[in-house]
């Protein structure tokens, strides 16, 4: 599928602007639903929805022809510019119809709102979600949906053939029988899909039968698979006070935050696989030690009663673990900390593979592997000492590649939050601002972006700067750093 | 010097406590002087020092004679064990007279200000310096010279050998004639120690002369080149009003934070290596930049002068880079970006093969190079892309160990914060609690322990877990951690 070229041969844009207008004609046809469901209240929006859809399905059509040809191969170069350029159109699409809607929103703040969407992180700029119309709720909700299955397909298809931060780990299901590539590819992409869209009908009709109106429980089963996070109140799931609603959410969070190949697997019978995954069992151990942890914080500090805090925890953990974002509660009252829990698990994030943001346990795993393998080293200097993931040996490449992406996570996260910082806003919503930002969660901490906060009020100049951080976050840096190499674009 | 073995073989401790003897016997003699001067002023703490001195003689003499041998030969693993032994040691001795003072510390308040002074931490728990006697005055900054000079020499003789964190790079200056090793180092040691006593002799005359008492003088001196931070006063160097003052001790802490070995080699008329060093030019051309980000901001924010912004940040940056700890002005006050840069910078730390602490410019360098590798390697798959250190490629397991400290770094400073948190302080607490514990710095941010707090009100545990933070960050994370290892007891 992705070929490397040595020579220096000129980015062929043709098939990368073909592929874009696919996905902008898609988007126009998802666009439609939004409409309807304003024009079915009534709400004026119905019209904002059918010109952009009309526009972009316009822009659309006119890449599909004008860039046509029987025959198209993507490089790997050309993969990575579609890959950034895919979502950074997607946001340009999906903020069309926010920045024209009764919301009365600015262009930033309909961009950012869009990439918080497509990107599933779920920060959001809009004050008064109980009584926006359904056209824009069920817009947001579609955007992570999209962001969601666009992502597991890319981390399942596309970044192991980057090798982007070690992510050719994951690269052996399709390796065998290189010639049967693509279509296996398509095959598994298909089935997952598949997967994503019952898990989400699944997951829509508990929340219905739990007393959720259907409409709200359709929103939210897709912004949950999606580990997005979008909510249509303000209180987010806090609105329902509703035990049986949490606790069917935090299960489908959990489930977005693994890797679906693994459920597919299941469905055809290795049902063994998916709980001997090396990074499920990290992160599923990950998140009891710290459900554990803190309900035990809680419940000695004497604050709140060992049901109240198991109910809260669990939820809260899952939904920032999984970098979905929902709240419940205000956990910034639950102390320094708990505070400092959360910085650290909004930038582990979940497993990849799957809808999830963050580091992802698969790098932590390797990460551990590799340090331990070099103190073993430093107190035996002859012995021989390899790391292992699952059971085999890290290639010296992957291990490489993954602490590179840690350091260049680090100096993102460092930059970034320098930036914040300069716009003026104060260190603790600098540090967690970009700890969300990357890792696709959702809240921050403090009074301004903490869970009972909103973006709203930020400079715009930090309003870009999480953008970007989202974006960066999203394509698992490396995607988006090599475009900024004169090299790439030499050849 | 030091030699790998692969045997099965029983660490050899004789060796070791005679070495922690002799150390235990030089610190003995040192506690001298503080006895004098509590003696002269009749203070009645003249009695403690001597006492501790007796004391810690007796130990001292008694392991040198009880492990006396006519021949040692000191192993890797032995390194390890007598190199983390030592600074525990060395911490529990210079508690002695601190906890049986006239000041009336417990115990862990005692060790933990006899570790921040020991590992140039300049973390202070002792409220009410300006009253003190000049014993423990004197006392916590010849701790304070002692852990500098200590450390210059682990750096430059035994952790290049120890592989420890990518510091074999430095070990090239040995290498050449194996046989005449210990003697180079010895005598490289010892040309080392020469200028940094002569360092501190003219930094004391310069202070003496800008109108510091003789006592202050020399204590600051030695605080200063060991990039310590201990002061005699409360309000640190901002005591003295002084521009000249703070002028002498920005150069001298910048001196105290650059490779020693370097002005070894000036002395001996290789004067442009200074200059060309990639560790020391990364340095300064981070420390003009940062001023430079912090002036501007603070000058443009309209809050101070041009002039009042230059001298309040070069010298306060300068301060926290070199990990020193010196304070002028509660620098929280300078807003959220100056608390984002002042965390970063107090990580980052200075140079190695001086007294500064941290991460260190070299790693920060490597960690760079080999990220721009890999990003051009995933560009041109077959190409070949070697990173480079000062002009020269940085071998594999260099590049590995380097990326591992990192990781190592980032998961010691989640592990620890979240110890802080538990024990009941807040988020910008714990964070920056362990930032400045394990870099070494001093001051943390925040109201109780900032530039303008104080580590006394902290509770036990998190005392405990900062003293650890310091031992952890000053011998590099490694040369502890292994220690860990049960396999590192079993040969």
């Amino acid at each position: 599928m992705f070929q490397g070229t040595c020579g220096a041969t000129v980015i062929q844009f043709r098939p990368v602007f073909f592929v874009i207008g696919i996905l902008l004609s898609t988007l126009a046809v998802v666009m439609v639903p939004p409409a309807l469901a304003d024009a079915a209240v009534g709400n004026p929006d119905w019209i904002v929805f059918a010109t952009s859809a009309g526009l972009t399905l316009f822009i659309g059509v006119s890449l599909i022809i004008g860039n046509w040809a029987p025959r198209f191969t993507i490089d790997v170069r050309e993969a990575f510019v579609l890959t950034t350029l895919a979502w950074l159109v997607a946001a340009g699409a999906g903020a069309l119809p926010i920045a024209f809607s009764g919301l009365h929103l600015s262009f930033t703040d309909a961009y950012f709102e869009a990439m918080s969407g497509i990107t599933t992180t779920g920060s959001t700029v809009i004050v008064g979600l109980d009584s926006a119309p359904p056209g824009i709720l069920l817009w947001r909700a579609l955007l992570q949906m999209l962001g969601g299955i666009g992502f597991i397909v890319l981390g399942v298809a596309v970044l192991p053939f980057l090798k982007v931060g070690g992510m050719q780990l994951f690269r052996m299901e399709f390796s065998d029988k290189s010639e049967k590539v693509l279509p296996r590819v398509a095959q598994i992409a298909g089935g997952i899909a598949a997967i994503y869209v019952a898990l989400i009908a699944l997951d829509a009709t508990l929340l219905w039968i739990e007393g959720m109106r259907g409409f709200d429980a359709v929103c939210h089963a897709m912004t949950t698979l999606a580990t997005g996070g979008f909510s249509t109140f303000d209180a987010s799931i806090g609105h329902f006070h509703s035990l049986s609603i949490e606790t069917t959410t935090t299960v489908f969070m959990l489930l977005g935050g693994m890797p679906f190949v693994l459920y597919l697997e299941f469905l055809r019978g290795k049902t063994r696989r998916l709980l001997r995954d090396s990074q499920v069992r990290g992160f599923l151990g990950l998140y009891v030690a710290t459900v554990a942890a803190l309900v035990l914080w809680q419940w000695l500090g004497g604050g709140e009663s060992f049901p109240q805090a198991l109910r809260e925890t669990s939820f809260q953990v899952a939904s920032i673990m999984t970098t979905t974002g929902f709240v419940t509660v205000d956990y910034q009252t639950w102390g320094g900390f708990a505070a400092v829990v959360v910085l650290y698990i909004t930038a582990v994030g979940a497993c990849t593979g799957a809808t999830a943001g963050g580091i992802k346990v698969y790098r932590l795993e390797v990460l551990y592997a590799t340090a331990k393998a070099q103190i073993r080293r430093i107190i035996q200097p002859h012995g021989l000492f390899e790391p292992h993931y699952a059971g085999k040996p890290i290639p010296e490449a992957v291990a490489s590649s993954v602490m590179g992406f840690f350091f260049l996570f680090a100096l993102t996260f460092a930059a970034l939050s320098l930036g914040l910082g300069a716009t003026g806003l104060d260190f603790l919503t600098s540090i967690s601002g970009v700890a969300t930002a990357m890792g696709n969660v959702g809240p921050g901490l403090g009074a301004v972006i903490g869970p009972a906060g909103n973006f709203a009020s930020l400079p715009d100049a930090a309003k870009w700067l999480l953008t970007l951080g989202m974006l960066l976050g999203r394509l698992e840096l490396y995607t988006v750093l090599v475009l900024l190499w004169p090299e790439f674009w030499r050849g």
